[in-house]
């Protein structure tokens, strides 16, 4: 399949999705999905990873079944932790509450969401850097599915059972899992990237310095950082 | 300035950079590029990250300069330890001495580079899924670069004095600096994105497992994984 999207369309349109029609991903387009992944850079070109992509074997759809159940229990504490159901939660109409609804759709349907993609790395550094050599192409991964006309959602849901999945998938013992990223037909309409202002993640010359370029195309609508913590 | 490049396009031709014209990145495509890098996603969208921009600023040189150092530093012990001078290293027609040439040219010409920008993180968990919120963002500002015509690298030159650029640029004690990206007009002709056969970078439904659809493109060619070593 190719695709007509301009790539700073790609970039700036390239958001998170959490519903997904049950349509499955065509092969052809998974190959198309992990080529570009795969162009991403990793550090000395070394290519220390591997895409590990769940999609309908047995051994998928445990891992699937697994990572659903720490979705739904990890929502679940976040929900409490995050202000999710206090102040304008309560409003089934608020921001905050659909956001949550989304969220509670997302986890109580992990098993049906039609790709599961595990980057998988072989850390050399113990440190950050290591994260140079994955999340590149995580990004591309994404990129590319908004191409093609999927959406996904890079997450940590992997993390609580880790040890489960290296054995379930027969993932060697110093490789790490780096992220679960699900893939699927988008459902429904979502809205735009939104972000802070320009001016608040961009420095110029000095932490705290700044400089006139640093201006957000006209129009740009803007989020607060993080889940919501009041009103 | 916009562009026509073709997302997957650039996603397939985006590629390690290090020679650059003296030509300035122009303040209109440093928006432009950190617009695109900062809609990255970043977990729970907390977006707590900072692209600092080294552009002309006294600091920025002084930044620069220390940077080059490291970079000189460590490349002639790479060259050692990667095996650059020795078996094919030794003519001067070899992929592998024209590479060398290439680093070279990169770090002896350091502080000329028109653009260096440092992703900085301000680290939740001390794990690797840190770099899910800001290899992204640099991910996107190298494709960005690609789609205006400019060309880039992502590199750790700035590990080893990470305290020193902490001091030089205020940059906060609670943040580390996640890379040290150069960017500028591209100078001479450039290969094009080579990596493994995609079945050593992409399994299905478990770590040896594959499938039919895991296939590169007619005519993909392909390179060997990491630095030289032998030959």
């Amino acid at each position: 399949m190719t695709t007509s999207l301009n790539a700073l369309e790609a970039l700036a349109t390239t958001r998170a999705i959490r519903r997904y029609t049950d349509e499955p991903v065509a092969p052809d387009d998974l190959a198309t999905m992990t080529f570009a992944a795969t162009r991403a850079p990793t550090g000395s070109n070394r290519q220390n990873y591997r895409l590990l992509v769940l999609t309908e074997g047995p051994r998928a759809a445990k891992a699937k079944a697994l990572l659903g159940d720490v979705a739904r229990a990890n929502w679940a504490a976040k929900q409490d932790n995050d202000g999710y159901r206090t102040g304008s939660g309560a409003d089934p109409t608020s921001p905050k509450a659909r956001m949550a609804a989304s969220m509670q759709r997302y986890v109580d349907n992990f098993e049906k969401i039609p790709l599961v993609v595990l980057p998988c790395i072989r850390r050399r550094h113990d440190s950050l850097i290591d994260g140079a050599s994955i999340y590149p192409a995580c990004q591309n991964l994404l990129i590319a599915a908004r191409a093609l006309g999927y959406g996904g959602v890079l997450t940590g849901w992997h993390g609580p059972i880790s040890d489960e999945l290296h054995e379930l998938l027969d993932i060697p013992a110093d490789v790490d899992i780096a992220a679960t990223i699900t893939i699927g037909r988008p459902a429904g309409n979502h809205g735009p990237v939104r972000r802070r202002p320009l001016t608040e993640l961009v420095s110029v010359d000095a932490w705290d310095e700044t400089a006139a370029w640093v201006v957000d195309p006209p129009g740009t609508a803007y989020t607060q950082a993080g889940p919501p913590k009041t009103s």
